[in-house]
């Protein structure tokens, strides 16, 4: 069977992102090797479905040895995409769209940030780290003269599937939809959500069970 | 088997605020009742999926008749636990503590955000919509003071388990943990993840497999 990650379990898929995240972690601290059950302790994971999802990608690490951290996190840096750039734009310059562009941890992971767009007059022409604030009007424009990868969608719930239909239409293949709504995209384009409240309804669900 | 929260699937569970979601749309709508079939469109889910999720709840609807929409919408707030109410406080005022707080749509569902806390000398005393930020060595006088059910977690990274130990100390029963960090917490202590590089790197991931 293709081990293509089309293939991919959306489960493995979630937790590739927390491999790397561990193992960026370890390299800053200078751990060199480690084991696979030492790996699984500190991720809360079976040594086996760690062996498991790496077996999705061919494998890595050896019997006997472990894992070398640098490579490994290397192996799922490449597998993650994190070897590319992506140029983002963000469109709604709020609260939200604000604290995005001013977090400076993706750009480590090669995302940068271009520029917002908001249809607030008042936000229009000021910039965030020195990242403008444009007209969202000027929006399929910028994205037609420039390489635009990621959209991320920090309008009201309201606006957000216009935005969304907009920088699709203009090319942009990847949305990051911070609004409540679900986004509906042709094939090409890859959506992901972050519904933050569909993740507080999660936290009373469980809460509410104690 | 019981058909207790406890034995709900995580995908199940995943899928109930979506649920909760669409029929707060639908109702606000005006739309009153909706067949298995029409919500099963809307919600890109298969029929037999939905009736295989609110099964395991006890079932809802009627054969022949469909959801009433505002019932059904009902049951799922009560299993979500959004018929109580939640005082929130947050742990890091800067961008994304200050976008949460600014955020009025939270409030609709019962989750009230009561204060910040931060290390920043600049914020301390400051307000957002009224809510005030105080300092954050004053957190846990204030958790032991006052009803606290939820805190979200917005500092950086590296206080991030500081911060979370100590509201879990000070009793608080639920986390919104925003730093790309994983929280360790006793079984009687709900943490919710909102891991915004994860996602990112989700995302990069798909559309590097393009």
């Amino acid at each position: 069977m293709a081990k293509e990650k089309n293939y991919v379990s959306e489960a493995v898929m979630r937790r590739m992102p927390k491999y790397y995240r561990y193992l960026t972690d370890m390299e800053k601290s200078g751990i060199e090797r480690i084991s696979s059950r030492e790996l699984s302790q500190r991720m809360g994971l079976t040594a086996s479905q760690i062996r498991q999802d790496f077996n999705c990608f061919g494998g890595f690490g050896q019997q006997g040895y472990g894992y070398n951290v640098s490579e490994l996190r290397l192996e799922i840096q490449k597998i993650l995409g994190l070897t590319n750039t992506y140029n983002v734009i963000i469109a709604g310059a709020g609260n939200l769209g604000q604290a995005l562009a001013n977090y400076t941890g993706f750009e480590k992971d090669g995302f940068h940030v271009k520029c917002l767009f908001d249809i607030n007059p008042r936000l229009i022409g000021m910039s965030i780290r020195g990242i403008p604030i444009y007209d969202i009007d000027e929006m399929e424009d910028y994205i037609s003269n420039n390489k635009v990868d990621i959209a991320a969608i920090c309008t009201p719930k309201e606006k957000a599937r216009e935005a969304a239909e907009r920088v699709i239409k203009s090319g942009v293949r990847g949305i990051w939809n911070f609004a409540a709504v679900d986004i509906a995209a042709p094939h090409h384009v890859i959506v992901e959500n972050v519904h933050l409240s569909d993740s507080l309804y999660t936290l009373s669900f469980r809460m509410s069970d104690e």
